[in-house]
């Protein structure tokens, strides 16, 4: 946790805050605070600032709080996912939200395992825990747009054309493809597929939607990596 | 797993493996293999090929092999890590072997916690085992070299400068440094902190040793993260 960030529900008063939860117990046993210290903080799509330590006890903390940073710039990109397996998208879900992905559409895809659907950690309250925990790795306090769209084909017929549009549309997709670009400035939607990939059917279909297939190299890598390794090359 | 990996000890002949382990049972469990069934394999340290499975018992496996695509070429990198805590190692162990890293030096700094140096997933057969998970993934053949480097001042004093000489040699580094460079193709020693960071007086024994700060931007990134970004971006 590099940055503590705090909800509304935290507020006391503008510039003070009562911490009670997990934040608590990483203050105590992972910074090993004590009253008098400054620590980072940040208010949920808010300002970045600095919180004074004020009273710590076994229960709760207080912390006086000062917001003047804005948060660091998102990419300009929609991130359109197919479900990784659930043990996977805990971790897919804090690295698209530490690598500042805006805004990430979660797809069904072929080759995506039915049972993945019912995990728990499909639950708002768990993607959001998640993407919380990857704000607080990178310092951001802007949570990303979470869309779940569970049938492919009325997504990429029906609304995946005016998301695309005015954007630069790549499938991630391992093959005789062009080369992934680099250190792009302008908006893009990208496409990555499940483990296995995505199936030809969806590559046409996201085709017709405005996607280009672009590829990697012939190293085949999880799901995770591909998602850092695409966004570290594209911007 | 993409590919069936062969060790020297699973050869009865020059064209026939019997397996009995982990990848027998990946084989029944996850690709559901059957006789007359043909599966890509890689003999470590060799050529990648096909497997036709001829017998297929609870206990045993028997493929005949034929072997002729050299494994993907490696990047032109010798990776610096400083010790990751051992959960996050065991993933940063398959990533490297993933993305192709042929050399990786392990190394000690201020902010690894003496006790990550007790792990067992430190062993060589546990570093064995994470970097051939890598492999598997990503279609290698080729374990990358591994060295672990307790002391960090004689390493970075008497080691590191031969092994940068004749490469471009840079420090994962968060602050105000130029950007990481992209799409290279000339060899890199590229070292990469622990979570916290170099210290300022390792930063300085780096650069004596030939090695320059660069940065990712304003994000902290997890160490597993970090290292995919800036593979990613630098080849």
């Amino acid at each position: 946790m590099n940055l503590l960030l705090l909800e509304d529900a935290d507020f006391i008063a503008a510039d003070r805050v009562i911490l009670r939860d997990r934040r608590l117990v990483h203050m105590q046993d992972v910074h090993r605070a004590a009253v008098g210290d400054n620590l980072r903080v940040g208010r949920i799509g808010g300002l970045m600032g600095n919180a004074h330590l004020l009273r710590l006890e076994a229960a709760e903390a207080e912390l006086q709080v000062s917001f003047d940073l804005p948060p660091p710039a998102k990419l300009p990109l929609t991130l359109l996912l197919a479900l990784p397996r659930p043990k996977m998208l805990r971790r897919v879900l804090q690295t698209v939200a530490a690598m500042g992905v805006p805004k990430v559409v979660l797809v069904n895809s072929y080759r995506v395992e039915k049972s993945f659907w019912q995990t728990p950690f499909l639950e708002p309250e768990a993607i959001r825990e998640q993407l919380i925990l990857g704000l607080e790795q990178a310092r951001d306090t802007v949570l990303p747009e979470f869309i779940i769209e569970k049938r492919f084909k009325p997504f990429v017929e029906d609304r995946l054309p005016a998301m695309t549009e005015g954007t630069l549309g790549l499938i991630g997709h391992p093959g005789n493809y062009p080369a992934c670009p680099r250190g792009l400035d302008e908006p893009v939607t990208l496409a990555i597929g499940p483990e296995g990939g995505w199936i030809p059917y969806e590559v046409e279909l996201l085709t017709k939607a405005g996607l280009q297939p672009v590829q990697l190299g012939a190293r085949i890598l999880r799901v995770e990596t591909a998602v850092t390794a695409l966004l570290a090359r594209l911007f």
